[in-house]
């Protein structure tokens, strides 16, 4: 049977920049109505030009198709009221990297001091601008994301009206935050929803399956399923899709980066039915929860998944994706 | 300061066989009066005529070099004492692999049912011949180690006069095991005194420092280095060098081994230097113990290590060493 999903969004993606971006950006425009676009580039997108130069760019490199790229700054404690009224209508939320924390975040914030942070914070809340987290610390790999929840218990606590998104979440201690505090919501990819640290390295290391925050134990992966499965309010699908070219994984250093665009939403789809869980919640998961976290309109376009047997190619120019050469259930029609 | 470790020997090496043989035994054979050979070979060493053929190819890669390549089977819970006693002149232990959970170790042990190897390993506690023990489950990659001791415990119950070696042991569980069962020992590998989860997956994922057992916590390292540091008479240094070329180690699938015999020596002293511990217990850890432990009288062969700044090739016929292209602070004169 084919499954039809309305408006799909991913609501974490990197599409990179010049010849990445032309390879990348189409795979996601043909199977997503929209995406939050990540604002980690060399240097970071954080001027009102910036925002605009790059979504011209994304949308050359789309060409005709119709998909919305939903665009972010890179969080700065230095941004005044006066300049996000001025950006506010380009942006559709803010991201927020600890410095050095993964791929091109060095610019990012360290310490989390709420003097430091309340002026742009607070003028984020006003505007309603969400402000999305990469929330790790730089302590032990393992415990990074909950540790860091203390960090996002803190900043929404003392911004009541923010909306505060935790990206990538990886733990049942993040999956525990989400009921702790109303203005905290978060995204999961399609990868740390399957995968464990055992596929990473529980037989031999698989650079394409590493990633920030790298996958943890079978009982977090666990409580992020009960969560997307159920289409838990709060939970929206971002992929994370995130390319590297096969040499910069397959590497006596390896960059983190899970590459997922052209499969994730027949894999979603696949993870659903194999799991009984109803198409009702996958479009909640993929799009409907999304729509309402962020109050955002996507633009009507319906995916249709084929229920026949796909190959996974083994790369899109020199990137491999996740199942590269591997069958898959759907297809995208 | 130039010092003098008498004897050193390395309780857990891998030789491998044909090129790889010639290129790692003489690297081995030039820092060491004496090496524990592991058997995992395909096919594996598990005959008489097997250890003394390998043994012989052993001696031709080393050449001239005064080294003493103690040999060891891979165990079968199907030798019986006679068999044993057969071999028992030509061997030093004999080396147990839980089946499949290493490399080359697909004929291993596969549950551990003390009535199955009641025979065999009667036979070697009679025969003094020690047990070495690759130790862990097929569970989840982090708890793999810490699982396995309950196994480590039971043989060590029901076989009070088998010595059990718990090889290059990662976790504080293991060291704890060590106190509780008079007749069970361990090695501990030079890479797992150094380095945790985090410098394998903390930053950009290094294949190079990918081993099994997978590198663990910081309180982990931290027990480690203690029993190390203060030659726990239980404790002896394997450095479980295991040598795979580079393209097997940059690669989508990425096999399991850290290769240090060409520098283990020279690190082991910068990190007793630079922990403050003595070199009495450096001699201690490095050949003293395993001596007493083995009932073993290596030949006699002083290593002289040089206080210079030595820069770790890049390279040895195409296999990386652990620190390539680093600086070191000590150097085999």
């Amino acid at each position: 049977m084919n499954i039809t999903i309305k408006s799909p969004l991913d609501m974490h993606l990197h599409l990179r920049d010049g010849d990445m971006l032309k390879t990348v950006a189409p795979l996601t425009a043909s199977s997503f109505s929209g995406a939050i676009i990540m604002p980690n580039l060399v240097p970071p997108v954080n001027t009102k030009e910036d925002v605009i130069e790059y979504k011209k760019r994304i949308q050359e490199a789309i060409g005709d198709e119709n998909f919305v790229p939903y665009m972010t700054l890179f969080f700065k404690s230095t941004y005044t009221k006066e300049f996000l009224e001025s950006v506010k209508d380009e942006i559709s939320a803010i991201k927020l990297y600890p410095a050095g924390i993964t791929t091109n975040s060095e610019g990012g914030v360290s310490g989390f001091d709420i003097d430091e942070l309340r002026e742009t914070l607070n003028a984020m809340s006003e505007l309603n601008i969400p402000l999305c987290i990469h929330g790790e610390t730089n302590g032990f790999v393992m415990d990074r994301e909950a540790e860091f929840i203390t960090i996002y218990e803190k900043l929404a606590f003392n911004f009541p009206n923010l909306k505060i998104i935790m990206e990538h979440i990886t733990t049942k201690e993040s999956v525990e935050a989400l009921d702790k505090f109303e203005n905290l919501y978060a995204t999961i990819t399609l990868h740390h929803l399957i995968i464990t640290l055992d596929d990473v390295a529980g037989g031999m290391l698989e650079p394409h399956l590493f990633c920030k925050p790298i996958a943890k134990r079978p009982e977090d992966r666990e409580a992020l399923l009960r969560v997307a499965l159920s289409a838990h309010p709060k939970v929206m699908f971002g992929s994370d899709s995130a390319p590297h070219p096969k040499d910069a994984k397959e590497a006596s250093h390896c960059s983190a980066g899970v590459f997922t665009a052209p499969i994730a939403l027949q894999v979603l789809a696949e993870l659903f039915e194999d799991n009984n869980a109803s198409l009702d919640n996958l479009q909640r998961f993929v799009s409907d929860n999304a729509q309402k976290i962020y109050n955002i309109k996507p633009i009507e376009k319906n995916i249709i998944l084929e229920k026949e047997d796909f190959i996974v190619p083994k790369n899109y120019n020199n990137v491999i994706p996740m199942y590269a050469e591997k069958t898959i259930k759907y297809n995208i029609k």
